[in-house]
């Protein structure tokens, strides 16, 4: 008989229905010590989260994540809102006790994310609470696999790390001003939404941190037409209009800890490409190549040209609870693996990883290419 | 308030695996007239029955499959069992009035494939049962575009059809003599499990069916360890050997109703192509090209080059239900969709497709394919 | 001082423009222990043959190729006509003890082609004299870097090969009926113009020989315009119409001499493809994949996926001779390579490979091609 | 009749042998209004410089450059030396009213590359000489197909270039010291050499100068075994070691004069990269990616996804002068393209570009990288 763990999941937009699907599915695939219950969901109307609750698998349905938070049969909360209200849920189920996976960026400042990792780091001490930042890329697969590739030295010393995270979905200047697009919300734009991403898993391949950068930022279009939801990733808009309050695209290069020079891009206009998250790696032996929009692959070089690896076969990262070779995985997987991981370190005691602490450090990069970017791209160190 | 409606399932090894994924999630994902209830899953051994049952979420286990076939709670039946039991399953299901969804091959004879096609037309009139056969690649999101490119006419006449389906997972003259390598289980090799979704997608796509073929078959392994377990797509293997009984490689070319000619390779053999179903089409006015290794991606021509439409658009089919643009889907989706499209049509009465008809004449494709090979490559109407 | 060797060129259409390049560059990139001098070159219109010669760098023109080969300064025939020519030339040359280059196919028929391989054995015993057919692909430095791959042992035992020429350019069915869809001047149509290629490719790669096949051929459209002029490749076309003579696609299936699988198709009706020379090798340690609208890439797997070589390293095949690594080539090298290695033949008094009986062999697959296309795709033995 | 013009060439190594081989080849593919006679070649050592000018095609050899500027079959002087000795030669040449055909980067400083704009300025008003800076990239078909379609508006707004030239031939700590790693003769490394071709080729393909920079340089392996031979892009090293005195990488932002946002990353440390040359630019109604390895191919996206435009047809830029579709050409098409296009401009008087003036401003954007980077990245207008 396995033991059981409570979950509660606070927001059922786009995040909230790619972390039902790997809540509902982890147990299917994954030998785990413990079976996750989909207990509870919290949302503001009673109505659409009742109904989005029933679709996802939920058992019950709460209109004020305090409530959620609060349940006896919640032992994990998990929080897929927008940026705004991470500080306060997490740090709040933090101290009653909760484990606690955030999706990503941490927070919106930087002094949000000191105050999260402080809590984590209390919470850890007083009753063992578990937290994890929700950087799923770090769980494709591929990346996985590349990471694993330097770790073992196979590339050698690490040279460069250039990586892009493209996308195209507000390229017309009449789509809406949704959250994403305003600073209160959202903290940043393409930088902290997708450009932490980059970062993180920049960091995470190579086991170097960046430890100064010199930034622009740009907003192309400068006023939008206001949204009727404010929620959604796109859909209707009204006449008025409104003033983009982030940035459309985040330029940056940098320096890793262990002298590697790196180049980064995230932006919202690179006209077709979707999301193309990319990331290239050179070292002394050799180097490695990825791109989000052919997820299964992953492309080293060891001297003779590069090798595309498709990264079905059982013996790579997470691939041996799936399907035979060349049965690609999908986009929601990463989340998947990503709750296996946290299940599996609540329940051995493990140190989940990334840690709030890693998220702070991640918004410390943003605030820095932030800083730099209004000061003449000046050196900012991190 | 939805209808629901109770399935069980025959088999949980890959096929039962995959499809009881499908129908946990279909509902989450799809606005379905019905949503389906897991009610039972059969299979031969108690206790290993009961143990999957409670893994991938159906909630009684049967030992004999004619007692879930007799359940009051089941009113579809889902054959994932290996081809020699298709036909037995399928139309005891079919006269006890269930909708069957049954594995491909539809059979591993013509003749059982007939009495198949028979009881399903039966069952159609006198009970309205509804049956499918589960060639699962029509309804990646790429496939099902190429098919909507084709019969809007934006190839032209299509002149040209080569397909591949290039495996590679018995190289190893050692791999063990599973199930699939002897032809009383599995009817035939490459041709029958691999061979049958080329036949099915070429003909799908262009809307033509295969009128004639001259073909040649090998087998390069003719004898192999035997296996320790029968049921897998490998594991270990005894010191004893026994003879390969089916094809590990069938080449063939063809013509098909319009006139266009057709190429058909199925192998086991392509050492590095792990799950390559390939099909191009060439057309007078453009052609399309697709590779299941990068199944998120369809190449267009429309006479200035190949266009790399990644297929994750919410116009594209079956993609809206899912997550956005450059968010790609896995291997396991094309079942989702299968039984999405098969639910619907139970729900509507409409006939879903492909039908044990459908899967009757690919039946008669492989058995063509066969005699010609064995005939010297003579053409062979079908 | 090196040796002089005067160069007499038949013809100075495509071929003819691209021999003269590789004559007129050869000696600046490759040592060699004899210098070619561009005597003159023949063809039918004094002012045309003039303008050619000047423009090409050919000292002298002719206009009966009667009188070329027998010029004092012309040492080697370079016949760069259509095939219904090739037999005349190639015999009157050698016979005057010249050496002999000759575009490919040998001839337009195994006759043809078996008095011309007389010929030049037995013009090799009396003068010495070389002859070679002009199969340029084998010196693409990527499919030499294939042969030299299977040569070694690196791929194993041969499973498959599957080999492709896909072109586009008659289409339009207002093509006009150029030479090349003419039987009487061309032979045959795509089998012999572009399939000729893929089965010595083929037949070089794997170092293996057809021995049967089970074809197909078509003519797609059965009636063109007439060409203003029959030369070139395209042009103006009248108002009247004439039938097309040759097929427009031929595919056949076979079996090669180790036991190999074989499959080709040549197209000049794929629409999007340009020239596509595909071939790919699967063995049982390992596969390669080369297509000639990427001719520096050939890509090779032994176990780990496909590495995409950049046949441009200094120790790749002819490679050294040109520029850095990633500094491509293109199509015209290879007849600078293959003029290369004849004249290092000629002036070493080696065997030039392809030879007249490798050419004779080739046409004897194109003649069992047409025979089994003809006599319901039966097996045919070579 | 044409008429010719006299050219004299100073350098014959990699440079050097490239150029010519365009000129020796151009008038036999492209319809100039003169015939280029290659009439002299200058290099310091007789005997090498003889032996030189008798392979590549010269026909008399110089060992002093003034003597080869003072010659009166000499109306053109091409240089193919190391940027130390382009100004001295550049300006004698344009004095004594020669046209000027020079390699790049311009200089190995502003001052000198001022210099020469301003003796090239002076020469074409006093005797009408010609001067041109050998950007030969941009002769690359898919380049210049590129610069047509941002230049028709088929990209709309422009917002990103990102462009980077990634090599990997020095990653080798062993490799030697030659010119090109020395600051006195080679003025700066990546940054000048392979930096200056996608500064150029950005500012080309968008019709946007850069405006500011922030910049980083890095040299990863300080000292280098001194090569025996400075003037290779390799070869055998000595015992005793020097320092390297140029930077191996180079990166940097920055902002176009229409208000793109740019990235660029210039390295010879790329390993598996040989000669990545590539650019990306997105609009605001479409895209286009090219990468040199490989160059005959130009991906574009006007929102359905990138297409693959093979760039072999009649109608793409210098195509129509040599093969038919999909036979490709290689790296030294684009000096044949260069001087083609350099032969025109002095044949009919128009002014050839790149113009030294164009050279200059490159010259300068370097020089603000070198010195963003030497002030901690800040930003540094052009």
């Amino acid at each position: 008989m396995t033991q059981t763990i409570g979950v509660g999941m606070v927001g059922y937009a786009f995040m909230g229905r790619v972390h039902s699907q790997a809540w509902r599915n982890v147990s299917a695939f994954f030998d785990l010590p413990v079976t996750p219950v989909m207990a509870a969901l919290a949302g503001r109307s009673k109505d659409k989260t009742a109904a989005a609750a029933a679709r996802l698998g939920w058992k019950a349905a709460e209109t004020d994540w305090r409530e959620l938070v609060a349940r006896d049969d919640v032992q994990i909360v998990d929080i897929c809102t927008p940026g705004d209200s991470h500080a306060e849920i997490a740090i709040a189920a933090l101290e009653a006790g909760k484990h606690v996976l955030c999706e990503k960026p941490l927070a919106n400042t930087v002094a949000e994310a000191e105050a999260m990792a402080e809590a984590a780091a209390k919470a850890a001490a007083a009753s063992g609470a578990k937290s994890m930042v929700a950087f799923n890329y770090r769980r494709v697969p591929a990346i996985a696999l590349a990471r694993r590739l330097v770790a073992d030295g196979r590339l050698g010393v690490i040279r460069h790390v250039r990586a892009q995270y493209l996308q195209d979905w507000i390229v017309d200047p009449d789509f809406p001003l949704v959250w994403r697009l305003q600073k209160d919300k959202a903290g940043s734009g393409a930088l902290g939404d997708i450009g932490a991403h980059i970062i993180d898993t920049a960091q995470f391949v190579t086991g170097q941190r960046l430890v100064g950068v010199s930034g622009l930022t740009e907003t192309f279009v400068k006023e939008r037409p206001l949204a009727e939801s404010s929620e959604g990733l796109g859909g209707s808009r009204t006449a008025e209009k409104g003033p983009v309050t982030v940035d459309d695209a985040a330029l940056f290069i940098g320096r890793m800890s262990e002298g590697a020079l790196a180049s980064f891009e995230a932006t919202r206009f690179a006209t077709g490409r979707k999301n193309a998250l990319r990331i290239e790696v050179n070292g002394s032996l050799g180097s490695l190549a990825f791109d989000f929009e052919a997820m299964n692959e992953l492309w080293v070089d060891q001297g003779e040209g590069f090798t595309r690896i498709l990264v079905t076969e059982p013996d790579h990262p997470y691939v041996g609870a799936w399907w035979p070779p060349g049965h690609g995985l999908g986009y929601e997987h990463t989340f998947t693996h990503e709750i296996r991981d946290f299940l599996e370190a609540v329940a051995t005691g493990a140190d989940p990883s990334p840690s709030f602490a890693d998220g702070l450090q991640v918004q410390k990069v943003l605030a820095a290419v932030e800083r730099s970017a209004s000061e003449e791209s000046r050196w900012t160190e991190i």
